[in-house]
């Protein structure tokens, strides 16, 4: 009888955005079993962890974890203290030009270190993560100098690590631009109508095209010429 | 008028047990305004949480910040799964022979992640952890090696990394022995009573004297000539 490989185990970090969505499909294309992990982490909104459930069953993980994280209690964030202001409709040189009021504290350590904790207990040797380096935020923990150093640091902290494991952190969007990440999604067959970037939605769910994260994403769509099928706020 | 100096802040990670009372005593001693963090991670008992709040309070914090952390649900460690046996009785050779079954997959990284983003949060540049690499269990996220990756990771993680901070991961603990260390936390007037080491306490908090850490503290004590002050079951 041939032998039958057991696929090996990825980590997904999944927050039902357009990018982790699109490594969601990447890491399944590759053929991996897939742990993805979603965080309430005290975000304004929940459309996003309701996409990645729906993404989440859509490619097949073998199972959808989501933590609860309490790093939203400790501020400093637009995004999870709603008495800062989401910036609305900033020029691009802005967007490059510091680390924004949407920046969460740690929040790309706090997310890989669930991952590494997850993958140790479940034996994946992968851990996937959707950051970017050009068409991003300017969030320090999105450059791949960070991703390097925590896999460095991961490698070192582990049960598996030290027992020679080659535990890797894989980022696979890293050094694409957002036409790209939308053109390799649909490739693959993401839906991006069901996935939720937008970090000031209306009470219904539909983007407001104005934000960072709209404006990153519309100009990726629109680059790669393909509308967006998201919804999005009129007016 | 004299100009009066902002005192120092750090983040002391605080699990209410002898090392890390010790650390935070430490901290103190050095004049740092300490925020302290703990968790409830899925701890089987809540003895040492009860002990870290009564020793904030007497070390003077600034704030004692207690997070909710789901790395107990997923399982792998006799620490948070009630179904895997604590090993008592253990020798010195048995517990240098490999990573114990106590070990909770990547502990040390999430708690100090978790301890960077309070951090860049609080304007803190120095995280304590009471790691100890010389009378320790054997976990891999205690060792040098590790500490220094994640400092080396955390300085490219966060904000106040990017602009220049030299955030730095104190372990002051790291080469000591458990006599050293009882040694140096009478000098600091811990009140070694309230602090609660034992992985199997008994129903009342009485320490069990036989599992790996109850051994490990017992053996500094009496190596440091004094009494621990610490309950212990009677049997």
């Amino acid at each position: 009888m041939p032998e039958v490989s057991k696929p090996r185990r990825a980590v997904v970090l999944l927050s039902g955005g357009l990018d982790s969505v699109t490594v969601l499909a990447i890491a399944r294309g590759e053929g991996y079993a897939v742990h993805a992990l979603s965080f309430r982490y005290g975000q304004r909104h929940v459309f996003e962890l309701e996409s990645a459930a729906r993404q989440a069953a859509r490619w097949g993980v073998e199972e959808h974890v989501v933590c609860d994280l309490s790093i939203g209690r400790f501020g400093g964030s637009a995004l999870t203290d709603a008495s800062i202001e989401v910036p609305q409709g900033r020029s691009e040189g802005e967007m490059s030009a510091g680390v924004p009021v949407t920046y969460v504290p740690a929040r790309n350590t706090v997310f890989l270190a669930h991952a590494l904790a997850l993958a140790e207990v479940r034996g994946a040797n992968d851990l996937f993560i959707g950051v970017n380096a050009i068409d991003y935020s300017g969030y320090p923990d999105c450059r791949p100098e960070f991703i390097a150093a925590f896999e460095a640091m991961a490698r070192l902290a582990t049960r598996s690590g030290t027992e020679g494991a080659a535990l890797t952190i894989r980022a696979p969007l890293q050094r694409m631009t957002k036409a790209d990440i939308v053109r390799e999604g649909l490739r693959l067959g993401v839906d991006y109508a069901d996935t939720h970037s937008c970090y000031s939605p209306d009470p219904t769910g539909a983007a407001c095209g104005r934000c960072d994260a709209c404006q990153l994403r519309l100009k990726g769509f629109e680059q790669a010429g393909v509308r967006d099928p998201a919804r999005y706020a009129v007016g």
